[in-house]
């Protein structure tokens, strides 16, 4: 995982845009958000499904390095002062923290425009018809029906307008984090040109990968401390938030985590070896400290 | 141009997402961004070059429907309380005025990721190959060396962090709005699978059209009322903003707008009769009231 992240890193660094002008400005803020670190959960995700299809290193990593261009861009735009208000990120001051407002607005607008210039561009793959195939599903998982909409759900529901029950604080879950997640996973096959069953089974793989990564999100959120998150801790009691925990209890919230893990990996019963890192992502995810 | 605007209206109307669900107010919100008025000058240009090589009239409109996404998004970004902080436009309360900021930062954001969802699915054009050209051109035009850097650089200017000459403010021009209106005509021509030396031709066009546009917008600061303007008229010297007509003057800017335009036409000598609407834009475009 930490080779694919370095992998991606250096993917992304020679994918974004250079300029000597006044707007590089703009530039460097992209940068700053692309390049700090994080797990790249996405892109392994992607680069090891696209693995079980033989495809080319080089087009999993650039389809990884846009998917990691707009998780970067989302996070951006969720921690402007209007949305999350969030001042720490992975440790480091927020965008908007280290330049300015319009800056983090601008940098993640072009990051999210970045991210489909990769995708669209021949290098990517060699038919132009799974380029588009790629563009059309990151822009599904991203758009209003998506993490946007995710998104919205999360805010009302932080500002009190919206009262989410259980099955309504997993549909924000599924739009906000998991599309972006299953998305990387449904990449991946594209790329490999997999079959309808198989695309299928690697779908409900992601989609419970994804739900248990949100669910151990909100655990992390109660159990560690501000220093291994790289982000204040104990936020979610302290705003009342409806969470996993809040709904569950923590031992429920474990337990209902550990069992989609398990349904995850009998997923992945027919992909043999080749799989093993995926099954060990689906174990990473719940038991990871930050 | 109304009938274009008309049926580009529609097709905006068809292509936004719907939600029953919490996250309808992003999708209310792209609507009200999308749906109100203003010229669709994008638009019609790109239709109207389309029609020089006879694309299907459902193709372009399809492909101008995405401009126009990608249009409105950038005007609700620039409208936000830390860009431009503008209260009015088309007339009507900006959209974080008329919702809220977070709801006008989402909006725009899905605006913009629909845009490319559009361009990519099979209805845009037959062959694959062009919807990634087209969505290539349009990435390239809307991100940080394009649209976006223009912004930046229109910020920083504002902001007294960067002194402009002539020079520096035709560039800011090229990419804050001439990068919009030049990918417009391109994608028209790529939808045609233009030749070379006619692409040549028309990009010339549609840059001589642009920076003529942004004069003219300038002027219009200067000599229109806030009732024509449908936004308050005279900020630019107020602001005391480095604009075409504070370098060149009124009676300088309206001459170079003049040249532009009469070069703009000899752009087009070669295409006969078939492009007079794209003839009767460049003259629209310095004639215009608004």
């Amino acid at each position: 995982m930490e080779a694919t992240a370095r992998s991606v890193e250096a993917e992304i660094e020679a994918l974004l845009p250079r300029s000597e002008g006044p707007e590089a400005q703009v530039v460097e803020a992209m940068r700053y958000a692309c390049l700090g670190g994080g797990k790249r959960l996405r892109p392994f995700l992607l680069c090891q499904t696209a693995g079980l299809f033989d495809v080319p290193e080089r087009q999993g990593l650039r389809a990884a390095a846009a998917v990691e261009m707009l998780h970067s861009y989302s996070l951006v735009h969720d921690d402007l002062p209007c949305m999350d208000d969030s001042d720490l990120r992975r440790g480091r001051p927020t965008l908007h923290k280290a330049t300015d407002e319009a800056t983090a607005v601008l940098a993640g607008d072009a990051l999210l425009t970045e991210a489909f210039a990769v995708l669209a561009a021949p290098e990517t793959h060699e038919d132009p018809a799974v380029r588009c195939a790629l563009t059309a599903r990151l822009a599904q998982a991203a758009g209003a029906l998506g993490m946007v909409g995710g998104q919205m759900i999360d805010i009302a529901a932080e500002e009190g307008r919206l009262a989410l029950d259980l099955a309504g604080l997993e549909r924000l879950q599924a739009l906000k984090t998991g599309a972006l997640i299953a998305c990387s996973v449904e990449m991946g096959a594209l790329l490999g040109r997999a079959g309808e069953t198989e695309r299928g089974r690697l779908l409900d793989y992601a989609r419970k990968l994804g739900l248990a990564f949100q669910i151990k999100d909100d655990i992390l959120d109660v159990e560690s401390s501000p220093e291994e998150l790289g982000k204040p801790a104990g936020q979610d009691e302290a705003q009342a938030k409806a969470t996993f925990v809040s709904f569950l209890g923590l031992e429920g919230a474990r337990e209902k985590a550990g069992v989609l893990v398990k349904e995850a990996l009998e997923c992945l019963d027919s992909f043999g070896a080749k799989a093993d890192f995926l099954r060990e992502t689906a174990i990473f995810v719940i038991e990871r400290r930050s």
